[in-house]
């Protein structure tokens, strides 16, 4: 039942300060739990016992008295009404717009963008980012998210807030080409991502983040793809979001987003594509040779609230699925979305396409779980790691409370998991073996402080530009 | 400040003894609260004080020590992080369908109600559509739910369930005309229309519920609008929900189901159309001049997770708007949702005719407030009453907690209601003055007794059928 886990931390001296002794119950037993494994064979396990041991599963059964007196463990957590799942991997996000929540919607996008976000944005400082991540990992581990890429400004502030809180974490410095001194910037953000990776515990896994092909050109994404081979990180970017988007790429780049990324090498790197809205016949099949089942890597990441409120169209997921290629779930910022909530993503991503492509058996209730964790977590390259609960994978974990009215009476948990169960339904929440959430108290973090904090910065930044 | 209320229950004298003496402050006063009013200015009144005085809204103004002193309540609710405003009113559900949720997803409509929810649904009884009731309103009461319109079987048992636990309701008997005794059926309806009428302190309003065009005949119509109109009670049906049935009723009635409502008189009474999702031009027009503008009754119950769940396709909200025709929201029931949360709903409404329109200004949030407040109680005939807080308006009232962190920064409280609150951000539902739920515990409901009781019919029901 042991797990060994390689110290693999590279955190800069500086930062070694900022990562706390974390309180956790060496020996943690889940006992008895409804467990939904999300493995393989999406097995379900009823009665379940799961043994975490330091930072991993150490085992995963049915409960017994003898397992749970052999195992001796230093906590247990355990009841009939307690389901537990692999915590939810956000594939995409701008965590630290959460500071922009609400501040400007139901806009045509480049007015939304060019009179409000990125004026706005221009005012952002590295402090503003931590606290701005601090929400957002406020509000990912209340509702049972464990895993969160990040693409944004300030990525060091973020990765210290990542840090500091427990929770995993994909962060990459976010690249606008047309901002000033472009290849220094991705100097840095290669440099980030070599420093950073394997910090806090192994939880950090830092990925570079060119924005797009629009915004990035060829002598940045030159550098981009070579910093991400020469250290074996992935690369995410936003990938054919709008119909605008396709036709300035074709226009400049004179293939679709998708073919040009196959045409500058940028698939012979894990590429991390967000969106994915509007793809011809010569994408499908450049995503479908490139799927991890060919030992290659396209891998889409679906935004279905943000694609909506921002009007970008449907992503073609039931295709994507039925092709087999690799879809996670992520929430993009939260100045288009307006949360971080990944049940409402889960949801949305088994509802709308059923209603788009006049289908309800399209995106199943078990496809959408698959997608929001084990599909997430390949996405990210970390299927090895969490996405799953199996025996020596991280102690990823949400632990759902079902004794509310909307999940009752219990027919089918995948169904309520996906079509009724709510991030508030969350009553704890593990990350890498540690409780970083329960019963309405984070662990790690201090919520009246970033609250007060968040309005004190969302009151600056309102103010500069009026 | 006083309000006065006639009582007008005429509840059968064997249910008498079902309506508890609910307790509650005579005087309650909400302060300081934001007030989002949804009046017909759509005011926000920050630092508000809500006076409420038996079951009426007494006053709404700016808080001040001089006017908390002169009300003297006898019990207050106030701070900084509460919200309140007009209890969501569900246009369109089938409440007990609750004990259905999860029994079958994913599958094509037809399938899924004759191989499914249909054999099912046969071996309900009365007793069960009262737990489902129940376990329904539950539900509604915890994510601030404060109105339901419910067209089911077994309509007295689940009039029982609205009036014992407080909540509002329009009940009504559905009839599907392939049953036997059709007449029989409606004469009862018709009946219970009139026998509750007023019942539970006035908060019942019992409306008919002919299923649809396609499931019930001339005759059948025939009984049930003359029933309407001699009780003046609103018609709830379903209308134009899929494209199949518009063909079977432009088959068998000669017209499209909207032009064939004209046709037989059926937009004489206030009708109440669950759906709506495939219109033509001319029937756009008649719902246009059907809108109460014109003192007219064509009222939209918009279900979105449902539409998009069963694949029936998007109700053109944004035209409907557009057109000033009056739109409610509904959850539909728990089998094909699987839900009652107005939140996801009203959420649903301000993205989905945003991505299928291609316009990002498409239903803003203010509309997608209004729809699930105002619009709803005006789609039952009952914005006189509720549906907004204003003086003299029965006290029906939702208590957001905004501290959460997807609630924050606050820079805009209304975006933050529809895009970003969620069921469980309710720490209190009002309902006609009386606190029927408060900080996770329902005052009129058992949710143990429930919850066993629902475990136990499901599994009866399921073994029923195997």
């Amino acid at each position: 039942m042991a797990c060994h886990v390689r110290a693999v931390s590279k955190l800069p001296e500086d930062m070694a300060g900022h990562v706390p002794t974390l309180q956790f119950s060496m020996r943690l037993l889940l006992s008895p739990v409804t467990a939904v494994t999300c493995n393989e064979q999406f097995e379900i396990i009823d009665n379940a016992a799961i043994g975490i041991e330091n930072n991993c599963i150490a085992f995963i059964e049915k409960s017994t008295p003898e397992l749970r007196r052999t195992f001796a463990p230093d906590e247990t957590i355990g009841g009939e009404h307690l389901v537990a799942l692999p915590g939810l991997v956000n594939t995409h996000t701008h965590a630290a717009m959460s500071l922009l929540r609400g501040y400007a919607d139901d806009m045509p996008l480049e007015e939304w963008l060019h009179q409000k976000i990125w004026p706005l944005e221009a005012h952002l400082n590295p402090d503003d980012v931590f606290i701005g991540t601090q929400l957002a990992i406020a509000e990912a581990l209340r509702g049972g998210t464990t895993c969160v890429a990040d693409m944004y400004h300030f990525y060091e502030s973020g990765a210290k807030a990542y840090i500091e809180s427990g929770i995993r974490a994909c962060p990459g410095g976010v690249l606008l080409g047309f901002l000033p001194q472009a290849q220094k910037r991705i100097a840095n953000a290669i440099a980030f991502a070599r420093d950073f990776r394997g910090a806090g515990d192994g939880r950090i896994s830092p990925m570079l983040a060119p924005h797009s092909l629009y915004t990035c050109d060829k002598n940045h994404w030159r550098a981009m793809l070579d910093g991400a081979q020469g250290l074996g990180v992935g690369i995410q970017t936003h990938v054919s979001e709008t119909r605008r988007e396709v036709k300035d790429v074709f226009d400049s780049w004179g293939a679709t987003p998708v073919q040009t990324l196959k045409n500058i090498g940028a698939l012979e790197s894990p590429l991390m594509a967000a969106h994915c809205v509007h793809l011809d016949e010569r994408d499908f099949e450049i995503m479908q040779e490139s799927t991890p089942i060919f030992g290659r890597t396209f891998r889409v990441l679906h935004n279905p609230t943000s694609n909506l409120k921002l009007a970008s169209g449907f992503a073609p997921v039931t295709e994507m699925l039925r092709r087999e290629i690799t879809v996670g779930i992520g929430t993009d910022g939260a100045a288009s979305n307006n949360d971080l909530d990944m049940w409402e993503e889960m949801r949305l991503a088994a509802l709308i396409h059923k209603g788009v492509g006049n289908d309800p058996t399209a995106v199943s209730a078990r496809e959408a779980l698959q997608m929001a964790t084990i599909g997430g977590a390949r996405c990210l390259g970390l299927d090895s790691q969490i996405g799953s609960l199996e025996v020596g994978k991280r102690a990823d974990i949400a632990i759902l409370n079902f004794d509310a009215p909307h999940l009752q009476p219990r027919h089918n948990v995948v169904s309520h998991l996906v079509y009724a169960a709510k991030a508030g339904d969350v009553c704890a929440t593990i990350v890498d073996g540690k409780i970083l959430y329960r019963n309405g108290q984070l662990q790690t973090l201090d919520e009246a402080e970033i609250r007060d904090a968040a309005a004190r910065i969302a009151e600056r930044l309102v103010n500069a530009v009026h």
